[in-house]
């Protein structure tokens, strides 16, 4: 089964090549490509992208003889060792044995090569987190005797300093209501659930939440929640263990009312419609609270603290706080530090004393999900600078190190979320999240998220097909769509020029699904923003953006991120793909951490107190910068090295001097 | 105007009495009663005890010449040196000069004697109170710019620290929401409402309450609250300056519900019957807040911290905590300290964000109300060994110095408080407050609070009734009625053996005002049980109730007691009266201290800590003390030395050795 790897092949030696399991064999000369060699054996394997090494569906498994790779885009390290190759990047080399896995396992390969975040934690915990916040404390207490009349409060309070060392606890009252019995129906056997007060700041007295009988569910549980513009993220963790027990996610129900932050602002101008967005999300949160509980069988008293993470609107719209001001210049927040507040207050399905603590945000476009981000990334604790972008309705960045952090927002609006956009939706089933187009029929193929019949096109899929599209000429670094008649599908409707992606009749809708100008133009901005703010953000600490040295991406967004394209549209810079990390979603994440270890909650007021926030629409450079971004990949191309050797390659040229090693154009198709 | 007093008088002599405004004047010998000289003018005044010194109601006021006084009772050494003097109690000595007032200023300076303590300051303030736990602190902001855009908050809590040195301010959850519009409305000039955190125990951070625009009202008021069983009374509090700005009371609303806290503990059982107690209660409260905020034209967000001091059961019952196991052996509370609350999670008619603090109890019977009042009474602070007594349904005592304290509670019952008796009441207008009972004819002259016409007979009035039953032979030393026929207002009633306080014709509800051999056991038992834990209290600590040094009596009670009385039947101690003293409601006034200083909160929960609670029901030594003290006054006579002198001289005799010196009795009478 070991596989050699031959750098210098002798060209035009006839091999034997043996496919499995079907057993058919064919004599081919050293250097023919895999995909030929399948091919004149009457085999085939899927090339949605014409052959260019760019979707990983040709995926097979060399399991003897020398081969050479021109490119081994979307395989990782151990599957290069175990004999995965693309056959249309990959040259016979000698006799071979290849197995040809069925479709659906080569599908599967393919997208987990795409988002190999997909099966990274859900979570990453401290790694000496201290006690928890809130802990469920078995207790014995003496009962009372004419000779010791201690209340029963003072008599808990005593064995809770004496068993578990937690002085001044003072009581709920609806913790010490049902003290007494409690007391007494448990036979003085019971366990005091105490919220230590030590981690608010400033610190308030630690608390008695609750006491139980010990014949009941001991357990209690936080949440880790994301308010995102667009999707709300709820994680449910074990508080004693740390460990994850169940996670939900579901839209923002405030979508309706608006899709991104500055028009969910100007609808919640009345009290009642702000009390309604308050209400939406509340909901939202509800319903995915209320499915995790019945599914694990908790009672939502189980569940006595939250740590919430979300942009500084979704922040102030949650707690029902003036979001008015963010949207005005000079852009003020009611707060940046918010205060814990009862769950009750806040009509959350969880035990209504349990404190509910959102994270706290820089400034009105830099809120707590991107200082729970920047607390998931770890980039405030090691040397190297780091770029940390969050893309998503807004694009926040974060640059910085364990000495200085500085962070800037742009709207990139809801492009990237896939909204806006005329065949555009979110990440959700049906989504076209991939797409490749062959170059020489400018034919489209795409996957959908859960391989259903498509819908739209989402975020991912747009950075996807654009990317496609520029290496196929099928648009120019403009945007502007070739009206040179090579294919039906680029086409005028009463939206401007458009290209079909499917056909009505492939779609669940019935409808087409089109990528238009206008879309394209939305999608330039959004990039051009992100790209822009980055540039910027280097440029305000003397930096340019090459000097970065590791890029950190984050957000819902990013989770579905194919870097390659990213950087072929512009939207990422051109640097080598070992410096990006895909990180999912670090807002939760980040919020993940803060509940369930309180070093990391409190080293998230302290990054948030040091970050210097660098308001963008105050900027010139910025418009600048945005102008020069409006371009695919950029006005000026030098910026995109690798994007012009892939242009190079794809036009049939010799890459030009600093290419990169991964693969050498020979041009053609494995068809 | 001089008044000489001749200690020796030269009987006999003749002495021209001139009496003013009528002129009339008459010559009687050295000696004469002022009373019969009086009459001799053919003037009168009237004489409800008969002659014998205890009403006050013939007071006159000698302008000129000397008299010799058999007794001062009910007057002042003011009223003395200005020559008053009561016409039944003073001898002629020379020639006088005689001012006889008009009926109604006697009657008014007689009960000005009964009552000194009703022109006693309703609250007392600490001589140097800190800062007050809450205030409205001016702000000026830099309103915000694009150079800085810390958020609204941030910007408030850094004036805060600049201007008035307050660190850690955490805002709630609805100052929050409203402080970005409040502050551009008000231009950036506000009030903040703090409650500093510091005075919580264990301490929670301040609190930023409340924002104001500057131009409305910036005073801010606290409550104290005094829940009694019966009665509950509200003090409204300027914080600023410590000053009284309202008061009101009114009946418990609980009370429909059961007269004494066992009845209600009972009445409790079941949750939703807690429940309306509890409403019931702060329903009364907040009648009072709503009529208090009214009249002064307050808003009620004004009134921004309130202090509780209730008897253990009643301060239960208010915070809705199961009061259970308050009345069962062995008598275990649910907590003697209590967590401070917001009031809006009380219902009280207030600051919702406002904390309401409930003074600590020691003991299921020794409450918040005997904290408070031995606050007030200062005797935690004195060498002096004294006894308070705080006299109420509940009887509860302290007694101690700086040193130590023990306290106790023994249930009088509600025959003090008026309840339970055929003819009892309230002390509310109407209510017979004094009786005189002539010791010739045995009819009655009585007083009613408001001199309104008699609907019954209230705590204090049973006291003075009972004395003058036993003085003029009414009763004997146990309790039970003369049947010699002497007086048609002793009679035999389906009730039993009954003395007819009020005829029919006379009363408010056309009934007779009787008092029942029934009721006197009652009170026999009451006034037993004081008198009994007083001895006990003593005895436990090695004293004898006479080494006591100072009695302090308080309680809604004892704002009427009559010492003279209350010594007569064995209720209290005797002791030279200058070593009672009158506090009034103790548990009121100790609540307004712990409010406006604090200081005087943290001693509350030091002399709370400090105080030995001896369980009553646990000690022998109790019911033989409370049935040697089933007699009137005791059945060891010998306790009780000014008694037996009272009851000889009522009875003709001489006074025997140790008699005392106020006066000596002469017999006969001033008509």
């Amino acid at each position: 089964m070991a596989v050699g790897e031959e750098r210098s092949p002798d060209n035009g030696r006839p091999c034997l090549v043996r496919f499995e399991p079907s057993g058919l064999s064919v004599t081919v000369p050293a250097g023919t490509l895999l995909g030929d060699a399948l091919a004149q054996a009457g085999l085939s394997v899927p090339l949605p992208c014409g052959g260019q090494g760019r979707c990983g569906r040709c995926v097979v498994q060399v399991r003897e003889g020398p081969v050479r790779r021109r490119s081994a885009l979307r395989l990782s390290e151990a599957d290069i060792a175990a004999g995965w190759a693309l056959a249309c990047q990959t040259l016979v080399s000698g006799d071979l044995t290849v197995w040809i896995p069925p479709a659906e396992e080569r599908v599967l390969r393919a997208e987990a090569g795409d988002r190999a975040e997909k099966s990274a934690p859900e979570v990453v915990l401290c790694e000496e987190a201290g006690p928890p916040w809130v802990a469920a404390y078995p207790l014995a207490v003496e009962p009372p005797s004419m000779s010791d009349n201690t209340p029963d409060l003072e008599r808990v309070q005593r064995e809770l300093a004496r068993q578990h060392g937690l002085r001044e606890v003072r009581p709920t009252l609806p913790a010490l209501s049902k003290l007494p019995s409690v007391l007494r129906d448990g036979d003085w056997k019971v366990a005091a659930v105490v919220e230590r007060g030590d981690w608010t700041t400033p610190a308030g007295p630690s608390r008695l939440l609750d006491v139980r009988p010990t014949h009941t569910d001991q357990r209690v549980f936080g949440l880790a929640i994301d308010i995102g513009t667009t999707t709300v993220c709820v994680y449910l963790g074990d508080l004693s263990t740390g460990a994850l027990v169940a996670h939900a996610s579901a839209f923002n129900g405030q979508i309706e009312r608006g899709e991104d932050v500055i028009s969910r602002i100007i609808y919640a101008r009345q009290p009642e419609r702000a009390q309604e967005l308050k209400e939406r999300v509340v909901g939202t949160i509800n319903a995915l609270i209320d499915s995790m509980v019945e599914r694990e069988g908790l009672s939502p008293d189980q569940i006595v603290c939250a740590t919430v993470a979300g942009n500084t609107t979704m922040t102030h719209l949650f707690l029902g706080l003036e979001p008015h001001y963010i949207r005005l210049e000079p852009y003020i927040p009611a707060a940046g530090r918010f205060p814990p507040v009862p769950a009750g207050q806040l009509g959350l399905h969880m035990h209504p004393e349990g404190l509910v603590d959102c994270l706290p945000a820089v400034g009105a476009y830099v809120g707590g999900d991107i200082t729970a981000g920047v607390l998931r990334s770890g980039m405030h604790e090691q040397e190297a600078v780091t770029l940390f972008i969050d893309v998503g309705t807004n694009g926040e960045m974060v640059l910085g190190n364990a000495d200085w952090l500085i962070a800037c927002a742009c709207s990139a609006g809801p492009a990237f979320e896939g909204a806006g956009a005329v065949s555009g939706m979110p990440a959700v089933p049906g989504a076209v999240e991939q797409v490749w187009i062959d170059p020489r029929t400018l034919e489209p193929t795409w996957t959908t998220i859960g391989g259903e019949p498509p819908l739209g096109i989402c975020g991912s899929g747009m950075i996807s097909l654009l990317g496609e599209m520029l290496v196929t000429g099928v648009i120019d670094k403009s945007g502007r769509l070739a009206a040179d008649g090579r294919s039906p599908r680029i086409r005028v409707s009463e939206e401007g020029p458009e290209y079909v992606v499917a056909w009505a009749e492939a779609t669940a809708r019935g409808r087409d699904i089109v990528l238009t100008e206008t879309d394209i133009q939305n999608l330039l901005r959004a990039k051009a923003a992100i790209y822009a703010g980055a540039t910027v953000l280097c440029e305000s600490v003397g930096l340019a953006i090459t000097d970065v040295e590791r890029v950190l991406i984050g957000g819902g967004f990013g989770k579905h991120i194919d870097v390659e394209k990213a950087i072929l549209i512009g939207l990422l810079p051109d640097m080598p793909w070992e410096r990006f990390t895909y990180l999912g979603n670090t807002s939760i994440q980040g919020a993940y951490l803060a509940l369930t270890c309180q070093e990391a909650r409190a080293r998230v007021d302290e990054l948030a107190a040091k970050m210097t926030y660098l308001e963008l629409s105050a900027d010139n450079r910025f418009m600048e910068a945005f102008t020069s971004a409006l371009f695919i990949p950029h006005t000026d191309e030098s910026l995109f090295p690798s994007v012009q050797e892939s242009l190079a390659r794809a036009r049939g040229s010799e890459p030009g001097p600093g290419a990169r090693s991964e693969g050498s154009s020979e041009g053609g198709s494995g068809d």
